[in-house]
């Protein structure tokens, strides 16, 4: 987990003068998702976890549904300048019958012509991509539960609380524990971490946890946890009109501004 | 300008009790980008400055690099459900002699099999890329006039002001002066407009100004000030380790922690 942090010279101004320190930055490399050897995807993330990364991301894109759909993850001879492996390129075998995806497929799944031209075709898409229909679930919380969720994640922030640069994303149960937390530059890969996690302890669909966001809920991470078949979203910070819209379309539960014992609810019978 | 925010009921919960109001979302839609009818990429944006922003992904993408480079932009007739215009397909048309991009780029030219493999090949892709060398500037600003910009950004935040969901960047010169402003859900389109915004003034390659981020310095958002020329970058959060990478590679000045009086200069010469 060495990479997960980077040590750098800093010059430092503050009113009491100009010095030189060393500071610590939140680690950024690309990782190539590979299918049997064709690169299907690059992401900039923070190292680490990438295994459950690329579980994560290809439960995102409709690609797998369970673990089993995944017989091989290994990381690839990549080398740098020094002749040193990168782990940067992560190739995964898929199970027989799991169809191989398009490659040049985009980041996003709904960034094709088809789609996207405007919101409801968007979510349309979404709702007929998704196994597992979130809207079937009776998942709750209670806001007293919740408004403990930000204070406890943030104790499990190690690198953002050497870095000031991560965001943080986990996946908790209805009494309040947080199962799995994960770090990340890019918000949407912390949380494809934590889909992979749950993919690979054979808790897809995830009906019976919510997702934490130490910061704004986007149509994206709404989706993301769609795909899964998570129910709930609290997010620390704003949601976006479209995350509500896409939430409220797929009958899910989406929290915002988390602070302290207040919270907005904007849809979703999910809190009670 | 009517859709930069959306207004949707909301359950707010606090200790003093549990309430409906009304509350302000920050707009979130997907934008088709095409070339002569080809879609070529969809970013989830908040609208506003579209055609800026599509400018700015192009100039990005090194697809485009001068204003006389695209000869007409405009909206296609895509419509929703009840036969309005979404405005959210715009089609451009590039002058004779601009090689029409790859159908199917990614959203970062980063994310191809021919690079990313590991940090230094990103960055050597960028070097290639860009027609614009920071490197050759000698755009410089003094930290007291630096540590006046985050303040002056917030004050022209109208739409976070109301959401509290959104991302900000400006484009200032070395006396301080915000020469413009633009905000989105997403911090990449957020500086894709400026650049836009700056390549349709005629300010490309904008060795002359920097970028202000209200948020975190990654990658990516170096990338882009690099293909524009801009040469100095000042963000109020923490950049990543790769953004401080490429922007010492590109001869670039970065500055992270931009808070009162108080700044890291990360790297570069262009504090003083």
């Amino acid at each position: 987990m060495g990479r997960v942090t980077v040590r750098r010279p800093v010059r430092k101004l503050t009113p009491n003068g100009d010095r030189r320190r060393l500071d610590t930055l939140a680690a950024e490399e690309p990782l190539e998702i590979r299918i049997s050897g064709t690169p299907l995807a690059v992401t900039m993330r923070t190292p680490g976890h990438d295994v459950e990364l690329a579980h994560g991301f290809l439960l995102s894109e409709g690609v797998i549904g369970a673990k089993d759909d995944v017989t091989l993850a290994r990381y690839c001879d990549s080398v740098d300048d020094t002749g040193r492996n990168t782990y940067n390129v992560l190739d995964l075998t898929l199970a027989d019958g799991v169809p191989m995806p398009d490659v040049g497929v985009q980041r996003n799944f709904y960034t094709t012509s088809s789609c996207g031209v405007c919101g409801k075709a968007a979510l349309d898409a979404v709702r007929l991509k998704s196994r597992f229909a979130p809207g079937d679930s009776t998942f709750t919380i209670s806001p007293t539960v919740l408004s403990t969720l930000p204070d406890a994640l943030r104790q499990q922030q190690r690198v953002f609380a050497a870095t000031g640069g991560l965001h943080a994303a986990a996946l908790f149960t209805s009494d309040g524990t947080l199962l799995a937390v994960r770090e990340d530059v890019g918000r949407h890969n912390a949380v494809d971490k934590l889909l992979g996690w749950a993919l690979l302890a054979n808790r897809v669909p995830a009906r019976d946890t919510g997702l934490l966001l130490s910061g704004r809920a986007s149509f994206e991470l709404v989706q993301k946890a769609a795909m899964a078949g998570i129910s709930l979203i609290a997010a620390v910070s704003a949601p976006s009109s479209l995350a509500v819209e896409l939430a409220e379309d797929n009958g899910m539960t989406l929290v915002g501004f988390l602070r302290g014992e207040s919270m907005n609810v904007y849809t979703g019978n999910g809190i009670e």
